[in-house]
């Protein structure tokens, strides 16, 4: 077992790389409860990084880790402060290869009632995380990331997302265009959430669609909702003009889910 | 006008520790969104801040904070950055005092039938901001505080509530104890919303209630739980255990909003 106590450490300096999202290969895993879903979910681990007292306090996690990795650190409190992304880090830091998807074989594997989730331009990590869990508790099929997007694999992300970054099929789409094509291709409808649509509770839910929600200030952009066939709002009392975007993705796809559910019809 | 270019003015000094929670008699609204809410919501202003650009950029909003407060001041960019809680200030600053409510009244002239939201140590500004501002579109009433929440008035929850921080009844109770007083001398139900309970979809939203949402990690505490009526919870995916509470609270929020509006009940 290595041990590393200089912060200098080159092993370190390539987690930070993947830590701070100048390294988009790999996946920057922190935390105990983060690191037991990456073990669960099966991903490919590459390293792993804990202190002794961690190793003390979660012996069996810290087996499984060793096992389903090729590399293992032991790091002094300090140097795992040098390392963690978060204010206290919890003494584990796993590095693992990010989920591919191979972009044929997803869309073409859809069913046709399939749900996906996509974000056009959502920045803040904390909402594209938040969201990546809501749309798998909700029993959405992926969640698809526009241009514009915080990037799906980040360390905030991840902590939003409590795991189903890990499970849930996450796709960067190149432009909305390559969204059309697909779309069209799979007979899935393009489902605008934005001002002045259907309310949601009327809304068809059942037929298989992508749901499209926007940035944080500026919603979808008009020449991406012009090719959207379906708009969807969520009823709102006055004053209030619009609701957080994770907060209205989640009353949709929950909606969704409803609908599918009472339908009889497999979520995703 | 007065013209301030030393960020150790005692002005300035003196809105620092509004914007920092020591003085917490007062709101501190930055940016030129929130400032216009303010101006409406009919607060009362006690000061303004902005800088030259802003005041030529924004003539009208400008003119009204300077109607609307007894003392207003111009500064600099650095100074107004100095002053700022944001990465990069837009250029005014209110200092308002902060909206009470006289707590007897407002229990009192609560109808039959209202929904409040109660959170029970929800630590996050942004969840917490997010949640008024769901609440007041979704027809609650009220959203109480329970000992362990952000400040209702810190300017994160204010920039996540939008305005609805202004408007919305935000009551603060010093324990659950209170509230259950609250609840009963009303006839207002508390409903849970934890794991384990009635399907929300099935759930009867129409009778008055408090919803009760709990801390980010440890959801409600379990004496608490003990004293809650009812309990609800949103169906998920397995293998996912919870949402984001800002999340599940905005999709309880609105399944009661459209049962009250489908059964003909003013929502709030």
């Amino acid at each position: 077992m290595l041990l590393i106590t200089s912060s200098g450490n080159e092993r370190l300096k390539a987690a930070r790389r993947v830590r701070d999202g100048t390294d988009r290969t790999r996946l920057f895993i922190e935390g105990e409860r983060l690191a037991r879903e990456a073990l669960e979910a099966g991903l490919t681990l590459e390293q792993a990084f804990f202190t002794e007292a961690f190793a003390v306090d979660h012996a069996e996690l810290t087996r499984a880790a060793e096992k389903a990795t090729a590399e293992q650190a032991k790091l002094s409190e300090a140097t795992m402060r040098s390392l963690g992304d978060t204010q206290h880090p919890q003494g584990i830091v796993l590095v693992a290869q990010r989920p591919q998807r191979e972009a044929d074989h997803f869309w073409q594997s859809l069913p046709a009632s399939a749900l996906l989730l996509a974000l056009d331009g959502v920045q803040d990590p904390g909402n594209v995380g938040t969201l990546i869990r809501a749309a798998e508790a909700a029993g959405a099929s992926a969640v698809v990331l526009l241009p514009g997007c915080a990037d799906a694999f980040s360390p905030k992300v991840l902590r939003g997302a409590m795991g189903s970054a890990f499970r849930l099929p996450l796709l960067s789409l190149a432009s909305f265009d390559e969204l059309m094509d697909r779309a069209t291709a799979q007979s899935l409808l393009l489902t605008a959430a934005a001002a002045g649509g259907d309310s949601h509770r009327d809304f068809d839910w059942l037929p298989g669609q992508v749901l499209v929600l926007g940035n944080e200030g500026r919603g979808i952009p008009a020449e991406h909702l012009a090719h959207c066939q379906r708009r969807v709002s969520i009823p709102l009392q006055k004053p209030v003009e619009s609701l957080n975007v994770a907060s209205a993705g989640a009353v949709l796809l929950f909606e969704a889910a409803a609908q599918r559910q009472a339908a009889g019809q497999a979520v995703s």
